[in-house]
């Protein structure tokens, strides 16, 4: 950020009056940007003993499997952002969403919340950011092809509840170092 | 949103390729800024059979009860975000966090995410956005005085779980509908 977005002038990085860190501020209107963690919304739809995979047609991680899931949008619920991503990337409807996994990743500034689904139909197809979209029991997951951790915790976490048929909401911390250059 | 926070020339709203949805886009570098829905952090602090309330000396709802929260920062996990609102609004230090209680609320783009927390000990104070800081018993919590419905439902649902001691995450979201001018 170098230009204040609501007059244009210049900012500069201050602590505000009454604040404890850094912030962007501008130096003519003094209006103060503030800049905050997204979340990305997503689901794991089930059908059967089988969930929906999709693979990634898009960087980061081309080539590898994810659930469906992308930027929250502002004016929609969590569970709406989860069931509109399912649908954009594997033309896919959702039912009976119910918040399962919840990670915070403060490396990248990011909060991702997934939802298990009952997936409505079979009627799904790959998306514009999608290559393939496909069903995997367990024993098919490929789990050395999966775009980000967070895909591999709910996945790993999901079959392990399966067999109890209790599936609480998960909450963890996932921190990466960064490397010493 | 007038300019752009990269080059600093006008910015448009206008839906990008690939997207369906208005954006700011600038006329000149053609940066798209996204807009998102920010997480608010709070923590429920338990001590004994009592409950940890502050009392807000900021607008909005100066004068009402609330849970220690504020808007989670870049850099920090939600549960860390959680401790430091609750730190700075109540000097108060929690142990033990466990994510209780998660609030979509569309109509402001705000998520709100509260832990309940074992309040370490009873040096609290009011922190600087607060008039004072107090614990209560169930029977002694100012209902018709507390500052907002999520704080509300975060109590109710905690009184109620209390019997039980069976601490289930909830979900819900909270929307209203836009007076008629």
């Amino acid at each position: 950020m170098k230009f204040c977005s609501a007059c244009g002038a210049s900012v500069t990085l201050q602590i505000p009056d009454g604040d404890n860190r850094e912030r962007f501020v501008c130096v003519t209107c003094e209006a103060i940007h503030y800049q905050n963690p997204r979340v990305i919304a997503g689901c794991l739809p089930v059908w059967e003993d089988r969930v929906l995979l999709c693979l990634r047609d898009i960087d980061p991680r081309s080539g590898f499997w994810t659930l469906p899931a992308g930027f929250h949008e502002n004016g929609e619920t969590t569970a709406q952002g989860a069931a509109r991503e399912t649908s954009e990337e594997a033309n896919a409807r959702v039912d009976n969403l119910e918040l399962y996994t919840v990670f915070s990743l403060p490396h990248i500034s990011q909060i991702y919340m997934f939802y298990r689904a009952d997936l409505a139909d079979l009627d799904f197809s790959a998306g514009h950011e999608t290559q393939d979209v496909a069903l995997f029991e367990e024993r098919d997951v490929p789990w050395d092809q999966l775009a980000f951790p967070v895909i591999t915790r709910t996945l790993e976490q999901f079959f392990a509840d399966r067999q109890s048929r209790d599936f609480k909401v998960v909450y963890e911390e996932i921190e990466f170092r960064r490397r010493r250059s």
